[in-house]
């Protein structure tokens, strides 16, 4: 399928992006409306990413373990404003065994309601704080609009919830988890993103504060890409989870959730994807390298699979994910636009005459044609392709981050406003009225993505209202 | 919890698993019957079944994905004996969204369903074959009588699916996942299991073959222990899974699937635990050795604590994982035992005499009290603990190896055989009639649990009806 030519993201953005993830295979529609199944290809970046955050939640302490995957439907209305955000999109299961439950289950949507009631049981002391546990999973919700990764009734993610003896420490913690994200974005994903707190209107229910990491996509549009939230002493309440202080008086806990799910392979493909499909971070990607041998005779055919396999073997041993696409009967050149599709970084193209010269041909995927192609010498090729994925890596990063800031505007005014956001971000003074947040958004379908932490200081006026305003915030459309 | 003594095996092995597993923290009951919370200390133990699973299943040319958690309730009915083996155990969602679903959903039980649908849609020619995909997820079947790890409504494993063009193809991938199966648990988990076939009545629903590892529990009964199934065509036909062969002849491929589940972790504790607790194999253990440092002064505790943390440094250099146990107000005593309750390995014990002399205990969990006791320089520590490690590692496979030998029996007439059963396992002649099978489990409760791929040769007489048989089974009670 991958020979065709996509529907570009001029003409069309959402139509690009739904051919790419096809013929990428990254994912396919499943049976059931509004799911998807996570192909092989789209999976093994999954797991890169889920194997980069786990080593950063376990060098911050936390631990991993799994809670069931149905709660009592009695759990989610413990919290009022929990059941009010969740409520309308839970899945309900009321038969098991063939027979009509007592009370009906709904399969989590998330699990700070289990998790809850788990931790009034474990926690009993101020020695048993901090509680730092994460779980990967999936959950449902029952979205009406879906798009495969970006919004699908299932989709798969970590959660964390911890608990603490302190607001402080909770905070910090939040907070800590936001940072971890904004560094796995940008290190990991070479996507640059914005940490920043979001508007009453747009917490997670339940939550005192929640915090985001906001990110452009290739139309300007904004992508929530991570959330940390502060839940006060609000499922601490609600679920009675408390402990005995050093004086031995009982406490409330403060709790935290914070969460980063398959819409984060939406951002990576928004973001650095161009016409001929996917571009991979090197360090996400699941092949780095692949290798197209190129040969017309079989005594062609014999040295250049022998040096290719020789090339192979150095770059796996040096710690490189290397694809040999040995497929017969396709051309170099179908090859070549398959793997692109697919974003693989690099493509080394090896044929008799390279084998001959002892180098071989890099063509970097973020360039394309004759610019982004180099001949390397095949002595010591272990280091060349690691500098070069280095640099595609950074590029990658260099070029979100160049494009995002051409498309953020500081609007002057509230016309300039309304232009900034058809096109990308505006960031702008808000008065922190919920009321002006709601007008923007009736009138342009820009919303708030967050309050930046980094904020130029000083004070304006609200972009909407012009009343004194102590903060800018950036308003964006967003998926 | 921990410094409570556990009821005994002796006394009470079912009494005594439940307590171990609440005790040693591996897993907790979850407010829904049937269901369990895996805790950090459990779900430590599983990531790293998994880890040596998932290396296993690449090497042999696996790949991961993820299908959904949702199917349509139709699915489950097209193929005649699955749905007659899994109709009984489903959970059923019958609403989303706030509104009744048009066709209930049902939670999958095991995916060959909805995997049938996706592989009819991506294989067309032989050259999509074969379709090696695993993945790693929960499902849920409504158990009646429950039990942590052993039995549960949501439990956790892998499932492979395979798709090949020959049926030689087929049955030979069942095999080998058997033997993978049979590899993890001898090396892996010091768990020597006997790979079989399964009788007609013991198969999975919609398989033409099952073969099963089984392993003998510390109270001599069978734990079925990890499955491989060579499904003929009947999901390929229930499903329309089709190629076209080199000859552009429509064929229906061969299907296989093969799963191991957190049952395992039930087989590790009822392998290995004794009446102080859980044993872990060293190669599976979540901490492999624990430090506890023994001091009694101020003086004491800085240069103790100073040589355990050089010690520790040591030691997770050489890629040992490592638990240094530094909680205060908790006597060295209390540690031992609750170390001991959690299967760690190996103790590494440091006080103030250990540091003059440069020397540590090494105590093995395997060998309570003083012979399992052994003063070691800390000059090369990381050499002996490994080579300690792997001594625990084989005496657990030794000593388990042992135990199945004694309490396997080759009854000489059905009287013995009776006999046998109520201890172990009973190594018979069998007819392969269903009819004995039948009433050998009506009177005796035993089960056939596999015919051994290793057979003895040669022919003998049914246990039961005395008629030719021409293979020898193992009987035994199970869970």
């Amino acid at each position: 399928m991958s020979d065709l030519k996509l529907t570009t993201r001029a003409e069309d953005f959402s139509e690009w992006y739904n051919q790419l993830v096809l013929r990428a295979e990254l994912a396919d529609y499943a049976p059931v409306r509004g799911c998807m199944i996570v192909r092989p290809y789209g999976w093994a970046l999954w797991e890169n990413i889920t194997a980069a955050l786990d080593q950063r939640f376990k060098a911050t302490g936390h631990v991993n373990a799994a809670f069931p995957l149905l709660i009592p439907r009695s759990f989610i209305e413990k919290e009022k404003s929990h059941v009010a955000g969740f409520s309308p999109e839970l899945a309900v299961v009321t038969h098991g065994g063939g027979e009509k439950l007592e009370e009906p289950l709904v399969i989590r949507p998330t699990s700070e309601t289990i998790i809850g009631h788990a931790y009034a049981k474990w926690i009993q002391s101020y020695r048993d704080l901090p509680v730092l546990i994460n779980q990967w999973n999936s959950v449902v919700r029952w979205e009406l609009r879906t798009k495969l990764f970006l919004r699908t009734l299932e989709f798969f993610w970590q959660e964390g919830h911890t608990a603490h003896a302190t607001a402080e420490e909770a905070e910090a913690e939040t907070r800590q988890m936001l940072d971890v994200y904004t560094d796995f974005a940008v290190r990991e994903a070479a996507i640059p993103v914005i940490p920043g707190r979001k508007s009453a209107a747009e917490r997670f229910a339940g939550a005192d504060q929640t915090y985001s990491i906001e990110a452009m996509m290739g139309d300007g549009k904004a992508l929530q890409s991570g959330t940390s939230h502060n839940l006060g002493q609000n499922f601490a309440k609600a679920f009675e989870i408390r402990y005995l202080d050093k004086g031995g008086v009982l406490q409330h806990c403060w709790t935290t959730s914070w969460g980063l799910s398959t819409r984060f392979v939406g951002a990576i493909i928004m973001v650095h994807g161009d016409d001929q499909g996917l571009i991979l971070p090197p360090r996400l990607a699941p092949f780095q390298l692949v290798i197209v041998p190129i040969f017309k005779t079989d005594e062609e055919k014999a040295s250049v699979l022998e040096n290719a396999h020789r090339l192979r073997r150095e770059l796996v041993d040096a710690g490189i994910r290397v694809k040999m696409d040995e497929r017969e009967g396709m051309s170099p050149g179908f090859k070549f636009n398959d793997w692109e599709m697919r974003g693989v970084p690099l493509r080394m193209e090896l044929g008799p005459k390279d084998v001959a010269k002892s180098s071989v041909v890099l063509a970097r995927r973020d360039r394309p044609g004759k610019e982004g192609k180099a001949f390397v010498p095949q002595q010591g090729i272990a280091a060349s392709v690691k500098q070069t994925l280095d640099e595609v890596q950074k590029a990658l990063h260099d070029r979100a981050l160049a494009f995002r800031k051409a498309n953020t505007a500081e609007p002057a005014d509230y016309g300039e406003f309304k232009q900034a956001v058809e096109k990308g971000f505006a960031f702008s003074w808000w008065c922190g009225q919920g009321g002006c947040e709601e007008k923007i958004k009736d009138e342009t379908k820009a919303t708030m993505r967050c309050i930046p932490l980094e904020q130029p200081g000083g004070s304006g006026k609200c972009i909407y209202c012009g009343a004194a305003a102590a903060e800018k915030a950036i308003f964006a459309k967003a998926y």
